[in-house]
């Protein structure tokens, strides 16, 4: 099928830059090294092709996420890199065998972790970000109370969120430095043998960490892109134009099938003026006129919260439609 | 059920607010005056409830909701407001019964009308919001070329969206005045007697238009209640406090489960700092500190696209579970 038989706004998704992004990071950062992150992308599809590459082990950010990725196979050993009170459900994911393991950084996440029936944590360490994570001076009396508490203590995890976008790059190899030492002092209080942070922004130069926690590299966005990562767009939403007036065009992609947090989408040779409920108004650039019925690639600033707005996502190699790939592992 | 039995994040609507804004609109736009716009909340149940209060007429932006209407029994005049190339599933609607009118602002959306089985079209006509709509000196033309194709052209339609957040109210009135006297004129080029235009924002002060498109007015978002209309806001999302540092604190409410386009939300008695995928980070004001597994109610900025990442809302009576009513026409 050619995407013109495609319902728009419609997720697209470049299957060779796919692959080629997922083929970079894999050669960064084989097999456990890298613990893929699922909230990413919600779909366990894309899951398979990062399982394909090598990767076993997933990061999940919500109880959703984590039901979806061991019912279809690929539980073999998830961190829910979030804290969660209402452990029930991960408690029933244990008894169906998958290995769950979950983000504390409290003692009432523990004590919600041992009563729901999980039995495995990590402490979550703040490192920066002001955000979860205990202060690392206390990490180690965390773990000794979830151990008490009948719980395998498996390690530490940090985000170094706050870097993920600090340029120049030496600069974010320092603080990143700074950050992963707090995290280093933390695991030997804690002990286990997981050190478990990152994201895309800083793959290359966390060497610290056991493993690292990305997701944006799969599909990519023009936040990220823009830092010079090796990574490409191979997720866009495609548009038909709906109206064209003089000085403008009208796409049928607006706030609920965009994520906005980071802004306004891009336009190949446009300029994207604003977007409404369902449209993005835009100027063509000079010889690029659009008309009526045309289809528009739209480049989202954040790809996360775009894809958590569609149902679906469509795997094509230019305009052949190859896939379908539902996104299920929306909600919560 | 007490709202502590809900898994969060939860969208959360007051019943005696919600009803209460309701009210006031029906008061102000009875019966056919108003139709109200569905994008709004995207849910039949609630569109049911606007049924209740004497409004048949509604408002679509998408063919989804077009069809979970018709569907659901509230077909009786349905207009989508927007222009849409491929018509076909409106076409079925009107096969099976729906009444289905759809915007046109060009040849190429007259033709997809005709040729998708629609039977009836109002002229959109740009009245200074940039986006779709014709010029007002080209309504009738297009009217003619739609009566042409055998389509009933039942009136005009404007949307004087750049107009909804202007202060003071003297100086919106003027310029609705202005927008409207173009609308108009279309009008009589066009022929027909619908005049459709307006929103929650203008409701007061259009009297031009023979008929209202308003939805924000029913859950409001702090937006629009900035403004000083006489709606409240009915819907809010319940989060689980998940994280407690010194200084701050963390909900389990993020990017993916509210709106961002027009900025962070709102926690009462507390300063919001920033939004992650499933986290706000927050300060309690002195006074309000709060505590891990605490429940937070916060209010999206912008309720059209939060209720798009919710697969249900829950009717409540401040902390009483009355009903789940099912998000039911997301997507497109």
């Amino acid at each position: 099928m050619d995407i013109i038989g495609l319902q728009t706004p419609a997720l697209l998704v470049e299957r060779s830059v796919l692959q080629a992004n997922l083929d970079t990071m894999t050669q960064a950062l084989p097999g456990a090294r890298l613990r893929p992150h699922i909230k990413a992308h919600k779909t366990t599809a894309l899951a398979r092709a990062q399982a394909a590459n090598g990767h076993r082990n997933f990061t999940c950010a919500t109880v959703r996420e984590m039901e979806g990725m061991a019912r279809t196979g690929l539980g073999a050993d998830l961190l829910l890199a979030n804290e969660v009170l209402d452990t029930r459900r991960l408690g029933v994911l244990v008894e169906e065998g998958a290995r769950v393991t979950v983000a504390v950084d409290s003692a009432e996440t523990v004590v919600a972790a041992a009563e729901g029936g999980v039995k495995e944590i990590v402490v979550d360490v703040n490192i920066g970000l002001p955000r979860c994570g205990c202060p690392p001076s206390e990490a180690g009396r965390i773990a000794d109370l979830a151990r008490s508490r009948g719980l395998t203590v498996r390690g530490v995890m940090g985000y170094e969120g706050h870097l993920m976008m600090v340029t120049p790059e030496s600069d974010k190899a320092r603080m990143t430095e700074e950050a992963m030492a707090l995290l280093l002092a933390a695991s030997t209080d804690v002990g286990g043998d997981l050190i478990s942070a990152g994201g895309t922004g800083t793959y290359a130069i966390n060497t610290w960490a056991t493993e690292l926690q990305a997701g944006s590299y799969a599909l990519m966005d023009t936040a990220y892109a823009a830092l010079g990562f090796p990574f490409q767009h191979a997720l866009s939403v495609l548009a038909t134009v709906v109206s064209v007036s003089a000085g403008w065009a009208v796409a049928d992609v607006g706030l609920k099938s965009l994520g906005m947090d980071h802004g306004n989408p891009t336009i190949p040779d446009a300029a994207v003026w604003f977007c409404s409920d369902e449209h993005t108004t835009f100027a063509p650039a000079d010889g690029h006129a659009v008309r009526v019925g045309d289809r528009v690639r739209v480049l989202p600033a954040h790809i996360d919260p775009t894809v958590a707005l569609h149902e679906a996502m469509y795997l094509v190699d230019s305009d052949e439609v190859l896939d379908r790939w539902a996104v299920d592992l929306r909600g919560w």
